[in-house]
């Protein structure tokens, strides 16, 4: 069981990458930190390492946001389990989020982290609609 | 007790129309019918009525779709009860659907309908980041 | 399979006793109705009937409230069903209500109360403590 | 939307089967019977039609028992809804009942049996593996 | 993100102070320890740091307890999060506890108190009545 | 509350081993290793220790494999959380596993055996029979 789970994050603030980062890998995961949208669109799509979960800021560099970039990730794969981490804009999260998505709000203690990727990745197959 | 809880329904075939306002009436709720999106936006802001819930088919009269009818109504109301009704397009809720929803994929029963309705309004504030 | 499961209601507005009587009796419940706290806790630990749930108001005829019904079934049965019926004290159930419980917030759909009955029976031995 | 969602249900007594038979109708479903375990594997593994959810009882006519069944039609489909009825079972769902399915105590009001197939057609995809 | 989530811990037993202090501080939150549930009150209500979520012992020095403190942090704000610690009172948790709150019997694990308080900080906004 | 809780773990995969034996650990478990399906069921029945949770791999050393141990540990205890550890058979999870359990797909992170362990314990007692 050497194969780490890669988890892909996209955070521009460098002292929040360090504290997820640090979360990440204390928790037993494998973080891949994008600083861009755009950035983290090509590493999903391009399949040299498969990602198990999205971890993102909403507001990034670049032209795509975090809600974006979770839409296109989970038209790749249904069931792929996004986290997102915001200061400002969790009240659209009812809006524009994806369904069995996590959202947290900065700031946030690293154990809120790792239990939110460990939740939904121990879900497995998420419900297609949840009643 | 004589206000009964008003469900707005997006749905422009006449079949499933009535069965799902036959559904709604028998369960106690009563249902307004709008034929196209713009319609029921109009419903939805004019406020002469309070809506309790939404029940969209996907694709829709008119130019919005049953995805951006149900984004309007949470940004109204971050708690609106939302169920998606489809048959083809099923495989877009997890990219598509607002945090909190039910997808009914067509065919589906009437108490599938009525206890999705129940279940969201009896669930109260959904939660906004459930984890 | 002919013994139907009793339902103890506590509710003394008319009206709403029989939309509540009605809902259950389509159900396949026999509703037993009491019309205040003190008549409720005389038949709750009478034990001439195994009442399978509770339904109650919460302002009541007497001196108990519907909070404390609640809290003094849950101490003859820890897993006992729990559905709250209320006009005003609703913002009251995050302090006042029981664990594994239900609110419904007048005025309710008929089905909004039997899927309430349902899901908490279905429930069987509710967590003691959910998490 | 006229076609119905066909429901199997495996079930000897014939009060009960009647109960059932009613209460799915009413709910909008097409109950089929099955007197036994043998006859119900037919139907399912035949295909001639698609049933959407199990309802069975456990201690069966003939050599295969109800938690048998359920076993065999989530080999078939992983993610099969599954409703047990018993009435001296009860205890041994913790070990020989499939992961995300209903019991049903006997005696059990009509409505806890929609419900509950309501819900479990509703959640989708149930999770492989809820955490 | 340098601001910590302050948890305000109720315990007046030495050791289990310490195993709870340091769970929540390798969590990344910032625990508060009151000794008795007159100084947590004063702390709740004076406002002087926000704190996140109550994790407290049920039988406490002084004249009130974990259940009415918890009952009053739920009147301040219906959705704070509460987590019970408890070695004998945990049969009591279902006619005294509030909704949406967790009960950790005596002993437990520290991941079991981190993952408790993670999740239902995640969970955001606690639906005010399940169902 | 010096007692640790104690936790069953049926794998003979050393590397796998000493990675779940630490990750219990740091998260404040007590891990007692049986190498075969034979020598957990003694452990489980002799009752020195009262075990407070399974984490078992599928394919085990000796006749016995992981479904068979988990529906024995439930006929003993009908609430005894269950983890089971797979890397082949995570399909016959919806078949052969036991309600209420969670299935790790090997590779997993051992923050997630640490989150599932703690969350089916904090549930105290799983439904018997959720809807």
């Amino acid at each position: 069981m050497e194969d780490k789970l890669a988890v892909l994050v996209i955070e521009d603030d460098q002292s929040i990458q360090g504290i997820v980062e640090d979360a990440l890998i204390e928790g037993g995961f494998e973080p891949a930190i994008a600083a861009s949208g755009e950035e983290a669109l090509i590493l999903l799509k391009g399949g040299a390492i498969k990602y198990r979960a999205l971890v993102t800021d909403i507001n990034l560099l670049g032209r795509i946001n975090g809600w974006e970039i979770a839409k296109q990730a989970r038209e790749i794969d249904p069931e792929f389990p996004v986290i997102y981490m915001t200061g400002a804009a969790a009240d659209q999260w009812a809006s524009h989020g994806v369904p069995n998505s996590v959202l947290l709000t900065k700031p946030f203690a690293p154990a809120q982290l790792v239990t939110a990727v460990s939740h939904l990745l121990n879900a497995g197959n998420p419900p297609s609609a949840p009643a």
